[in-house]
């Protein structure tokens, strides 16, 4: 059985894919170059389907730069320093216009063509950065709008699944997860604005990820710049 | 008011356009390079939006041939000849897998880092290709996704609206529609296989039209190839 993996090359795409591995599906890797400030991450994306044993991935251009918005695709400062409570409290300027709906349509039209029900996303609903594509409710109204748009849900050959095995769980249960599974955490890449290729330390992304390893007592194998 | 319009170049989409205008809309016109073996609607789309007087207009290049599955995309012949009935049978091997969730996506990309709310999509349901991404529960279930996928949505500070203006009308009745607001369909293109810059006559796409001018009484100002 086949799965459409979003895979950003972050800590959490990465633990999704694991998870994919685990669950017996070969896995078909997607990653999108949207014009994102932290292109970095496609590299760090390649070296974990590889190290994973994802069956084949692929890098689509899709340039949402054309229409800014955002401080990831747009000349807007990415917020640092900021701490959880905060993150939570709005959403914030990193917030890309409809991104994850973008990304999922692509993979729902890689899926159809494959013959594949089950797609996998790295969303998570606790220790996130309050961007509101990551919520359950969206997730079912996707869900259930694609099954209403293909031709396979419409002839029942495909009931499409959006799997999102860490929407509920806390950053430091990812990672315990993620190593219980063999991920290896030095080749992921979480940061919204590298400074070359290091992760800059205060990013939202960056302050959850090492809040996430400091509180499952582990030691974060990359190392910041700031 | 701004109003993010899909426009293919083809008969409909140039007929949803002037029906936004109509509403009252300022309009930016989306289009998109999917790697369609008809690319040629890519300068109807750039005559149609400027004839109509669309405030700005936008190509989005998106490689689905990197999917495959599909006549419009890939090698596979695009059929000739069927009479509507046919057509309506099953879904046929034009179609384009999550073809409009992909571009609806992306113009609720647009429409939410432009401040819109309202997409207007030319899809129809009567005299159609049998695609699933053309009927009234398919968009339904897109604007509640969209309305939960946003900052805008979630914040309340836009409601999304999928307008159809077309879904009900027969071909005969959206050319009369669109002639009653200035559309010059001399400028559109409907063909899915086009011989150089002509309409092939003989794909579903080209049936469906040239019924539809038969029906209203009219001259269709295209010369056809077959």
């Amino acid at each position: 059985m086949k799965a459409v993996c979003l895979l950003s090359g972050g800590l959490d795409s990465a633990t999704a894919l694991a998870c994919a591995l685990r669950d017996g599906f070969e896995c078909y890797c997607l990653s999108f170059d949207y014009g994102q400030r932290h292109q970095v991450e496609l590299e760090a994306a390649s070296r974990v389907a590889g190290a994973l044993g994802a069956a084949a991935s692929k890098v689509i251009r899709i340039d949402l730069r054309a229409f800014g918005g955002s401080a990831l695709t747009d000349d807007i400062a990415v917020p640092k320093g900021r701490e959880s409570a905060e993150m939570a409290a709005s959403i914030p300027v990193t917030y890309v216009p409809a991104r994850n709906t973008v990304f999922l349509s692509i993979a729902l039209a890689w899926a159809e063509a494959l013959g594949a029900g089950d797609l996998y996303l790295g969303v998570n609903a606790v220790d996130y950065s309050g961007y509101p594509d990551c919520r359950p409710e969206y997730i079912e109204a996707f869900e259930r709008m694609a099954n209403l748009a293909t031709k396979a849900g419409v002839e029942h050959t495909t009931r499409f699944r959006i799997h999102t095995p860490l929407i509920d769980l806390s950053k430091a249960e990812i990672i315990s997860l993620g190593l219980s599974l063999g991920v290896d955490y030095s080749l992921t890449h979480s940061c919204y604005d590298p400074i070359g290729a290091q992760p800059c330390g205060r990013c939202d992304s960056c302050v959850l990820r090492r809040a996430g390893f400091a509180e499952a007592g582990l030691a974060d194998p990359l190392e910041y710049a700031g």
